[in-house]
């Protein structure tokens, strides 16, 4: 098995074994790019090493030592040489893209003979030991797993000894005490000396790399985007060229377009006399690229040559690294660009428009979820005008985002799980065990770092809003403060704004609007109804909510769950007393309240939705949840139905259940209160025909919900169509109706032939689907859960996309008995999964007709649509 | 479409259509005995009648009347004629027997002018009055649904007016003024003249059958004895013959063997000078059938002769009904007779060791659940020597029942409600109405009655003990009072005992005994076994149960649960210190303390069980059942663990979940608290060398629960292995053992190719199962299954015998994938399931190797695998 492969034996087609960055690395070097020599160690020894049970086999040591001879061969220069020595950097490379997830290290080879004698070859002895400081550094780090603040605490108090600010400002002198200092602090944690052998380095180092595959941010990292830990990392291993070698030296990164606007223009940052992690590591404020126009216009033009090379070649937008080491340019990555959606789009539609891509292929560079961005509300311009602005940062994540103020990721988590939802993390400036606090807050803002920091790429991944080296605050958080430059002091929990196009701070709440979509967006919105299959429709149970959807494009009403429509004040007393009343003429009596309310509601639903299907779930939840607990509010209620206390009180105690999910809820109520149903139908057949006589289309379906066995729903269908009957022949209108049911209950999946002969139409229920098919109960699952995703039990979450194997399975027999059944049955999805990518793929690929979600996804599901028919078309699904 | 058959037209083979009574009817006709003629109105009438809406088709009518017509030309007599009247029995008759839960008419065709006339031409007027004013009283019973109690109320004031104790001691003329008040009491109460046109009272009874059969009793009956509605019942119309002419007539039921007993000897009682009803209903104390042998020795000896032919003609057990009128014997039907157990059991053997039945006919002749009568505990017999005996009735139907005393079945449905199991009802006679009370009780006591009284008959068909016709006592039951000879007084709620073999009543709780099988059940079983194709295990957590189980023929212990282990107080405070310690060491150092214990146990059960396997599942139910719930018990373990009360509080509220069903459960916990696993395979291998060291056969079989991945089978699965290892080699033995897992995710059934891989074998834990598969919470469910059965949505309960159609649809998906990776797969059951003979028949038709029951079930699993292995060889499943 050959595990190692040189730069010039690889391509970009080999991603899977090489990794992203290797393969993009041998691609660069095929196209006569210039790239320093290296080579990668595959993904397959990645696995061979945790098969091995974390051990690097003697064949993979030995081809990797093998691969250096032929390094050396290639360049000229020797491990450990003190004439000509080989250094080298070490970078991880999974098949995704995973920024700063995992460990890398540069000027691997150093030790105190070689950094002695490069010196004098160099004739540069403060950046040969600045090499060996940062080897040093982060060798500790990476491979000893030794505490990060130790050798940074050394290296500041050096600095504050020397008086300077700036790592540059050292002299080889101080470099020299450093590495010195180094080496102690080393021997004093470790208990053995820095090691000098460079191939024991580089066979740590390898380990390291693969070791970092599985650390905490890196799991994190792959679940929150559903990245298999099977995959592995692949390692390279690349001849160092030195940015940090003198003022005609430097290292950046850039996009071939703007990753935040899509703008069709070089976008990136440099920093002279550096290396690579200084750059993303946001410790210095970069340049902006365009002005190594002035600095170094050669190389400025050779790199603008190599960038349309690139992006001709992958037909995408690409994110590179470079290092220019005493003025001459090399490419040290490539890999397409890392965007918002609104810079996708843009990129998208503008390469469809200029002939560099096709249709299907715009719609494939889209992500679906990625469209959220743009669906969250903006800032409300009227209120933003007047809008106090405490500071000023870099716009490097658009988006407006207001909420209150955390300081650390810890913070923004338990803000959120005690149900805050706006929330705001600011940093002095973000690192990767950030990423959990980020993916909960809705805006970030860093006093430090450009628009490639850690903070602001991560947060253009995500979508989330971002304000970047906003360096006129100061974030203390131990403290809990952020002050502005007047001292005005915000603690936690304090409300502040972000717009993250402006790069504007506010020290204030701002309201926000809701989105539409135009232009470009419109565009590819349209490309994907061309495209796809699956009807997109929405869960709404108010106008309000219908008339947003219906502006996302949403065709119809897929779930309108009826029950919050009791909640309003005015209602919750008369469905209070109809669940208390012991009598089924008190019931009765009760509902015909209602009745006005509800046939209101299902009027103005029909109106915004003319046209479509409005599908009416009838009364689902269990009745206790309508009823006041503590004993204050009972008697409260009691005194307003003119019941006793202890009344009221066992009644709501004969309500309580042991396991509510699975107990008198659904079709079961409409079974044992028969009279509810027909109130129901009521409404929904006199609002039809009130909107039908206004002229305009209706199209009612009236859907079951909970139905285990046929006879379940065969009992409430002939109260409906009874009710139904009558309200026609009473107002002398007829009026076109279906009838169906929610698949939920895994029993109905299993005798869906026979529920289809009576059902018009099914939709899949899969989040109590998937409760039951899993016996995960989603209100208790989350405390366990955890320690499903540590321990590698599940790799995500059954509830956010639907679990193929098991859940699946069983949509699918019961879609294939129900088609047997009846041909033109309407299959549709009403969970939380009619608005997840990967679960619309599966609606398609099952034979699914509509997938229906909330109003905000609407547009995600209509991408997701398309790219499933284009997926099935391409044989991938 | 024949909606109508003479008895000469039918036979035996035509029940479905005829009904029981029908058929046999029809047999006795055509084997020519003496039966009055007349003709069946089919169960398509019934059903017809249903489907039109309860409305009897005009064809219908005309084929009933049509019969009418015929039947006058067969007997010469005319409905309505003055001169030589038709009077007629009208009588349900379903495809099962079901007895009292329908109704009967007699006396049928009576008007004034044939009373009139009649009287004269028979000579006998006192009985055709009797005849008249039995008649009113059914038909206003059952036709009209008036209130029993008015007429019986008008009978009672006229024989106390009279002065008379028995109906037989009113002359004549009485007569006449009891149905001049009938009739009176009639138009009061309907406004309408009591009918005389006999067509008319004919098609009214009809109807007032068919309604019947869904009146409340026999609804219940149905669902007890899982009896389909739609089988719908027939009508029988047949010529009156009368046991209430005079001195030389009577009525009277028999039995070919004792139905108690099983002796091979005739068994019945019969009145003089009655009518039908009169045996049954227990108002007169009847007579034992050998007397009749001295009163009317002719009429015996007959009687004797077509006992013979009908046991022989029919192969089993006959229950009869006959009539003499005038010194002549009538057959009014016959019936393979309902007996208890330990008659069927002997008659069954009996019958193959003459040489009438076959052994396989045997082993079909006694229903397994009938088992259940001779699996219940016996008296002490020590105990019983000293026991305080109070009164002493009829022994009708044997059993030892020792219980609380409930004077309605109300009473006993309230107290079972609370979780009382224990209880007596006591009545002074039983009706159909009683029959849930009957249901929940242990024993049954009436005051009146014989052997044949509905208490007796009824009882014998459940397996209740019961004593009747206990004169000695009055049951008062409006003041709930059982009084005594001595006038000692015994209350609701008293402890009384009843030995059903001997009609001992004693006035104290007495102990009882655990049964053993031998003589003819032994032989049976014997039998079974040699028949059967599945194993029979047992569900045992102790080893007393193991003891219990293995001397009613368990094969091994299918589910160890090893949770019921922990609520022993010496261990359940470590349990408790485990609970809520808050690391690993000091949940280890609690495990420490539990494992001697738990290795114990196990030593018992593997000593119990030696040669066999004993299935041990690990830990199921969620964390908090171990902990106390209300703030006094918290403070108090608080104390003894050490904790605060704050602390514990948050850490009880915080394993509270809102479905804990569904919850952090099974194997869920070992996936958090591995070493929760560890501590259980240690004790399990450790016990398991122990006990083989003593030179005994061990077959440890570990069981992980809940299982609904791969992923957590295997990583439980890998503990275990390690753990066992480690174990073994600190013995320095090893012990062979199997680890699989319980099937009761429906995930589970679907992904169970890939679990069989891994697992050596599978229990389909069908409890929760089912739960998930429909949806419904066993805690929560019945509340609501009422209104299931009442509106025919459910006929029998899921939990009580496996819903093939959904559940098992599962289970046999899975069944077949497992199979296909693992041939020798060992399969089993382990929920109630496997206690119920429909739910083995099923297990043995998919292809289980094993069930496994409470051990008191096990002899019944033994035979309904036997049977379920000849059904499947006749091909009936």
């Amino acid at each position: 098995m050959k595990y190692v492969y040189l730069f010039s034996e690889g391509n970009k087609d080999m991603r899977e074994l090489l990794g992203g960055k290797g393969a993009n690395l041998a691609e660069m070097t095929s196209l006569g790019l210039p790239v320093p020599r290296g080579f990668t160690i595959t993904t397959e020894a990645c696995n061979k090493y945790y098969a091995d049970n974390k051990q690097l086999s003697d064949d993979i040591k030995k081809q990797i030592i093998d691969k250096i001879k032929e390094l050396e061969g290639i360049t000229g220069k020797v491990f450990g040489d003190v004439n000509n020595p080989l250094l080298v950097s070490v970078r991880s490379g999974a098949r995704a893209s995973m920024p700063g997830m995992m460990d890398t290290i540069l000027n691997l080879g150093m030790n105190d003979s070689v950094a002695l004698s490069f010196s004098n070859i160099t004739n540069n002895k403060r950046f040969v030991y600045d090499s060996y400081r940062r080897f040093i550094q982060m060798f500790a780090d990476v491979v000893m797993e030794l505490p990060k603040e130790k050798f940074e605490g050394l290296f500041d108090k050096i600095k504050e000894e020397k008086n300077v600010k700036l790592d540059t400002e050292l002299s080889a002198e101080d470099l020299v005490e450093v590495v010195n200092k180094y080496k102690t602090e080393y021997k004093e944690l470790t208990g053995s000396e820095f090691p000098q052998d460079p191939r024991e380095q580089l066979i740590e180092a390898v380990k390291a790399v693969f070791r970092s595959w599985n650390n905490d941010r890196a799991i994190t990292y792959r679940r929150l985007n559903d990245i298999p830990s099977e995959w592995g990392t692949a390692v390279n291993v690349q001849e160092m060229v030195y940015g940090n070698k003198g003022d005609t030296s430097g290292t950046g990164v850039a996009f071939t377009r703007n990753p935040a606007t899509g703008e069709n223009a070089l976008f990136g940052e440099y920093l002279m006399n550096a290396q690579g992690e200084d750059v993303v590591a946001g410790i210095r404020t970069p340049q902006s690229i365009d002005t190594l126009k002035d600095v170094m216009p050669e190389c400025y033009q050779e790199f603008k040559r190599i960038c349309n090379i690139l992006e001709n070649h992958y037909h995408d937008m690409q994110d590179m690294e470079f290092t220019i080491e005493d003025g001459k340019l090399f490419m040290l990555q490539t890999r397409n660009g890392k965007r918002t959606c609104k810079a996708a789009i843009k990129i998208a539609v503008d390469m469809v428009n200029s002939g560099m891509i096709s249709i299907d292929e715009a719609l494939m560079r889209v992500e679906p979820l990625q469209l959220d961005q743009l669906l969250h509300p903006n800032f409300d311009e009227e209120k933003l005008k007047n809008g106090k602005v405490i500071a000023k940062g870099l716009a490097a994540s658009p988006g407006a985002a207001t909420g209150k103020l955390c300081f650390t990721a810890q913070a923004a988590l338990d803000f959120a799980e005690a149900g805050e939802k706006d929330l705001i993390l600011a940093r002095a400036e973000t690192s990767p065990e950030d990423i959990e606090g980020m993916n909960v807050a809705h805006g970030v803002l860093t006093v430090r770092g450009g628009m490639t920091s850690h903070a602001a790429v991560v947060a253009r991944g995500m979508g989330t809003c971002c304000v970047s080296g906003c360096g006129e605050i100061v974030v203390d958080e131990d403290n809990k403060t952020l002050t502005t430059k007047d001292n005005t002091v915000y603690h936690e929990g304090d409300w502040i704004s972000l717009d993250g196009s402006t790069g504007l701070v506010y020290g204030e709440k701002i309201d926000t609007v809701p989105p539409t979509i135009s232009g470009d967006f419109e565009t590819l919105m349209k490309w994907a109804d061309d495209k796809a299959h699956l009807e997109v429709r929405t869960n709404a149970d108010t106008p309000k909510d219908a008339k947003q959807a219906r502006l996302f494009g949403a065709k119809g009403i897929g779930l309108c769950r009826t029950e919050h429509m009791f909640f309003d004040e005015k209602r919750i007393f008369n469905f209070r007393r109809m669940i208390t009343a012991d009598t089924l003429e008190k019931r009765e009596e009760a509902l015909s309240k209602i009745l006005p309310y509800q046939r209101e509601d299902f009027e103005g639903l029909f109106r915004e939705m003319a046209g479509y299907v409005v599908t009416i779930r009838f009364l689902d939840p269990p009745l206790h949840e309508f009823l006041p607990h503590t004993d204050d509010e009972i008697k409260e209620l009691a005194n307003s139905l003119d019941m006793s206390f202890e009344d009221l009180k066992t009644r709501v105690d004969s309500l309580k259940e042991f396991n509510p999910m699975m107990g008198h809820r659904g079709c079961r109520l409409a079974i044992t209160y028969p009279e509810i149903a027909r109130m129901q139908t009521r409404a929904v057949i006199e609002a039809a025909i009130n909107v039908k006589n206004e002229g305009l289309v209706v199209k009612p379906e009236i859907m079951i919900p909970l139905v285990g066995t046929l006879k379940e729903f065969t009992y409430i269908k002939e109260i409906v169509v009874d009710e139904a009957k009558k309200v026609m022949a009473e107002k002398n209108t007829e009026v076109e109706y279906k009838i169906g049911t929610m698949i939920e209950i895994p029993r109905a999946t299993l005798i869906s032939d026979k529920i289809a002969k009576e059902a018009e139409f099914f939709s899949y229920g899969t989040n109590d689907l998937t409760q039951m098919t899993y016996g995960f109960s989603r209100d208790d699952a989350s405390k366990f859960l955890k320690d499903y995703y540590d321990k590698g039990i599940l790799e995500s979450d059954p509830f956010a996309s639907i679990d193929q194997e098991g859940v699946g399975r069983l949509v699918d027999m019961s879609v294939r008995r129900a088609i047997s059944v009846r041909k033109d049955i309407e299959l549709g999805i009403c969970g939380e999964h009619g608005g997840d990518p990967k679960s619309i793929e599966f609606c398609h690929r099952v034979g699914l007709t509509y997938v229906s979600c909330s109003p905000f996804r609407v547009p995600v599901a209509r991408l997701a649509a398309a790219r499933a028919a284009i997926l099935e078309e391409k044989d991938i699904i």
